[in-house]
């Protein structure tokens, strides 16, 4: 029940053409998504140019592609993380626009343009094997309408590679860092720029990495006070955060 | 809002003493817990004969009195846990009627009757030991109007114990077993009797009992399936849900 | 022993036809199972309809399908749960009326017919990812004789969809909820209805969802009282309580 | 800049083709220390008004006193967080002007004015108990020039305090949600609003709870994606991030 | 009920005293204990000269004291484990003979003389602050009627002295191992002996020792197959375990 | 080098053949092993009886055959645990005598012959998903000398079952458990008999099973004094010192 | 430097009073990157011959050939560790004087010879499955210049294996000792030497081994002083340290 | 018995005063600590100039001032480390030249020189709550015999105070980092240096810190080859090693 479905039932009051008792009964069960709180939902997608996320995993191809197609025709750019090849094809078959991002395991259709915004997201990765969960957040980042600046392989043990970085971190709007292993440089990035970093620790490493959660303790421990943390390996939501934080002008 | 005022403003409506539009703003704020949302906690209280609980750790003994006279002054049963002899002494000085339960850590007043109920909640503990759990659980039952049946010091070691009180155990509505160490009371307990089984680890024991955590495993994974659990030395939440059990005549 | 043969060796005690030191030697050894002890599993599954269950995992398809054969041709109604495809066609092969619920990996034959029940037994979940532990408890608890009122893909990441079915769930006699990831679905379904709510943590998730640990922990730290909970994935234990919970009229 | 530019440069000096000041605007991001580096520090504090932070948790009295005046004395506004009474007894001493804020554990210098920002931030906490967190985040953005809204004890568990204050919350630049137990309430908060969520785990609960590990794993998964983590307790550190989200105008 | 009451209830249905019904009706609430069950109890205690044990730990100085004199009355040797000063003097005020253990933390009363054992009981410990835990065990071991054989600080940093004392390990019936810090003494004895070693991992240690859980891991690890491994701290249940391998000739 | 090459170093001394001075020299690097410590591996295996072990897991077949034919040429009973049947036909091509029992993963040649033992080693198992691991318990405890006694299916939620076994598990002189799940089971043997208990924790299970670690806990909080514990699934060490218990007569 | 020194420096320059190229070597610990950062992780190569490394898993087999390719290039000693062997018959395509170590997962190309070294390194491992990564510090250590001393299956049950070679253990520079399952080996071999010990903790073992983390704790826990410790499973780190220990004479 | 001894006995079996066989005899039993094995730890203590150490945690006072005077009078360099004032003040009355490093929890008696030093060690601290750790390095690694080169507070959130040592690191023979939270230091300082990283995590920090947990997994996971690791807060340890590495000219 929207405000106008609400005023037509007080005007039914007023008018002597529904019950104060009958008001109270349908007031009762008054749906909570049509008295402004789903209205919210829709206010945020168009704030934030975000567009409705399908998490692949544990789908099936067909769940997938009708999801994808459903979502298309709405109009909106569409996003499916952790997606296969063979999830891909079957999208295909329905959409014939969309595209497979290897790395990153995402799927994604842009067919909506996006309002300028504020700055850019830079995306840091300590090693190539952090790549995918990095590619995740840059797609992620890109179709919901940010610039981004990809900056690979600068891990702790040579400072250098970081250090000739700093003047692109210092430009970002927002910075998400994904590590695996001791997940040490959320930390130091953290003390190199000014604005919020989103610390992703990923699944990268061996023995007592345990599967990222050195990597995520660490970030968690961070003695950088900008640094906040996801999951570990969830590129998508720092992303989604990111574009929070790089408001549109 | 409840509906009462509800009926009132409807009618205002009707009579033109309010506009539809300013009924819309009044309405568009409405306080959730008054239509209807918040009856059904009043439904659940009568229904239930539950009173308010306070959980007192981390509370001034003047935090403790503060609340615990408020209650008292509506009229229902009232039940404060986990608290200090300090606090029961603040609690004095207000309501002077109030019992402390000191075994238990809990501070009562009794001042309504609860209607009949269905059946008995039977309450075992391994040993001495688990007895504050025990009558935790046992002060919040008797508060909710259920007739208890405590079983004490029935070990699985001496299953003989146990067994010899098999057939009050199968007189009960709902049966709660308290049981630190290895926890393995609940599995047994719940082969002997055919109603639900609330299983509370408490955090009896030493080295690798780990302060309750070999308990609630040993609880989670019982081979007998009628069987659930909550939280280390949670004896009120047991009762809580053996009274919901034990419905009311 | 039962109790006639009980009553046989007294008589032949009586009529002297056995000295009292033999029928001592008799009772020494006592099968405990004749006593009353193993009655009382028979009275069990008298009184809830439950019907034996197998628990498929672990076992090879021909001692599935033979014990579903034997369980079958006893007249009750069967249950083999954590099944596969493999293990049904084994299971089809002795038994061609036996049914194979795919999602729920349930297989099933219905022959008997339950007495009618209470009430309802709501199942709830918090997204379709949690859907196989789900149907595992609606399969069994209609085997068990209850009416099942599903409400899926609620999560409370979008409040309105669970709110809007909050009449549903407040005719239910108990509310089985499964929810993986942070698992905050119990508590907030445990404060919309006044009946014990099982929570079933499911190992839906990544990185530190530890295969459902986050889920379970959350679950045993609810902040609504109403809350038990069972093992990870668990489906087919919270309906077995749930029906405990239902009674028979 | 190698060393072949940095001879380059030099010979320019030696021979008059660059000043001595325009030769030190170039090195000016050379040093990451002394000469840039540091200014980045600097420009950030300008940026943010965010003031040197002392953690007081293992340092004597006597040294909280001595930085606290130190810093004083620069002109800065002052925080040191996890403060005791004798701690700040220490620092009266040698400021008079200093503030202890006695739930949040803070102490507090307020004399430098902060320029005007672009929204409020809004600091939720579940329950009571969270108080001291929430204080601690909330003493922390008003001296770094925030507005604070505060929304205290508006638990899962019953969603109607929650939702009653949904207006307020939207209003909000980024809201810090703190809460311990099952950790639920950002994933509901986040589904609330369209701005980050800073979620702060507390040490509140007992038995598994694990000293605020349930409620981090809770959030960690949060289904809203609009959430992020910071450590278990800290509201500084979430206070610090939401100044950054809130930005000057 | 004994045999012997067991027998005039025979007696009494076959001299036509008692009906076989009434027979029935009081067998079928038999006390298990009565039927033989018990009688392995004392059977056991008759055999292994193994006193009855108090755990004082979470018992008040009277308890200990209450359940001392009357364990001392019934003629057995008496321990009462985990005790402190204050609970042995309540203890010493009803027995007098009563005698305290203080590193093992023990009280004790020899009165019973037990028959002579088939060897020795060897306690072997790493350093000097495994003291406590080794003194459990040989006060139990001793009260329970081995001898006891100590072998105090032979950590494995310095082989030579654990292998100066191996001729005396070879002569034990089984050995205790108390170790802390990485637990690793209990595989090295293991292969100098043909014996069954009990390992006893105790929580000595810091840091990374969490408690006794890296000793404990370590000797449920071992190497060496003779090695069975009790709890944290568990001296008492090694002994225990130690007198029933060391048999009564 | 044995005695006899130590005599024979003495004699030469004597003899003037070496010089004090050499032979010191030739002790000084004396090989622990000849002096007493390998005699010690001998008489232990002399003395016990048991076979050398070959653990299978990880090394290829080739490997696992060629120890195989090595250790059976020497004449002793030889035991490969954990093998495949891959392994066991490597096994074969070397050793024809060689047995395969599949439920154990065991490859077995039994050419020795035991001096007769005490008694009984009793083999119990909570339910048949345990068997694997009680297999290898009965292979192992068979292969070195001991009659074997198994009891299976007699989990601790039908206790009946269990008790019904009782005469049978008293006449043990020792007692291997095998349990999953919550790993009651040893706890409750504990109590039924007076000889040691060696409790196996299985990897049957699931969700908070932890693939072992619930029943481990459990087991290690036994109150039952007899229960020691080895490793999860180590059915091997269970039977090697239920065989040191079970003395050669 | 502050800007004021730097600007002193220019100014010099400017006036003759300094060289361009003595300006330049002070600045030359300016920029970390380009002017004397980088050149110290040059220096350190030279210093220890180390070769540049290859972390094979998780890079396809075109990546790894074609980082070796192009360090072969340069002239270092290559190696990848972790390889398959399709990675390595990719690297024998571009490469064909690569050699595989199957054992360790090393794929090597030795081509620079290193200065000679100090002393020896021995790699002690406790059994025969934890060969791959003794194997692994193998290949490593000798790339990189050092003399190995390989001790094997020396595991703690059977000291005499160790102890006889302690001679050889005395002579190293650098001991690495890799252990699985209790990981009680570096504690007794560093009771023996007097030079570090660095210890591997493998994944070898089974249940409550964890995939290493049970040789972890015991190793970061030993009692001897000379003992450190690295990540599960990773020789080739402990077989850099090692190096770096064993100096170039 | 040491060599002279052992020489006796040669020669008296030489003179005939001693038969062969009795021979035989004293040496089957001949303790190991004599015939190489004990002096190996002689001549390390010579070689490292290593003085005996005493834990004092769980010691008596007058247990450390009895082992410190024992120590004292052998005329090495004393050191207890974990000592308390009042095990001072016992060590003063018997040894009046005692020190106590109140920082570092150490009492130390300097009286014995050591042979001048390869280099230097360095210690580095992240923050000034490391300070007791990195002080128990410094108090250990001065008495035995090395210059030491503090670097305090140089935490990763603020590189430019560590890149500012980077010359003084960088003449160190070996590197103990202490740090706590996040322990993200030594990886930093290990791509900084050349030579071995003893990293050291301390218990500083709360919440996810874990007692030093997270350092731990930070450290043993680090990306930076060089660095090893010992046990949480294990100061000493870390300078033992560093000893080793910076060997006696």
């Amino acid at each position: 029940m929207n405000r106008e479905q609400l005023r037509e039932l007080m005007e039914a009051v007023q008018g002597g053409n529904i019950s104060p008792d009958a008001a109270c009964d349908r007031l009762k069960n008054l749906p909570f998504e049509d008295l402004g709180f789903a209205k919210v939902d829709h206010h945020r997608s168009v704030r934030t140019g975000m567009p409705e996320v399908i998490y692949s995993k544990g789908k099936t191809a067909d769940q997938v592609a009708g999801i994808f197609a459903s979502l298309a025709a709405s109009g909106v750019n569409v996003l499916a993380t952790r997606a296969t090849q063979a999830q891909f094809e079957a999208v295909l078959r329905v959409e014939e626009r969309a595209v497979f991002e290897e790395t990153a395991g995402c799927i994604t259709l842009q067919q909506a343009t996006s309002a300028p915004r504020h700055g850019r997201v830079a995306i840091v990765c300590a090693g190539t094997s952090d790549l995918p969960v990095a590619e995740e957040a840059r797609v992620t980042a890109e179709l919901m309408g940010n610039e981004v600046d990809m900056v690979v392989d600068v891990g702790v043990a040579g400072l250098h590679r970081l250090l000739s970085q700093h003047a692109r971190l210092q430009q970002a709007a927002a910075v998400i860092v994904c590590a695996g292993m001791e997940g040490a440089l959320p930390s130091v990035v953290g003390g190199l720029v000014g604005v919020p970093v989103i610390a992703v620790p990923t699944s990268v490493g061996y023995g007592a990495a345990f599967g990222g959660v050195a990597a995520l303790l660490g970030m968690l421990n961070s003695c950088s006070p900008n640094v906040t943390v996801v999951n570990i390996d969830n590129g998508f939501g720092a992303a989604y955060v990111a574009t929070l934080m790089n408001r549109v002008l």
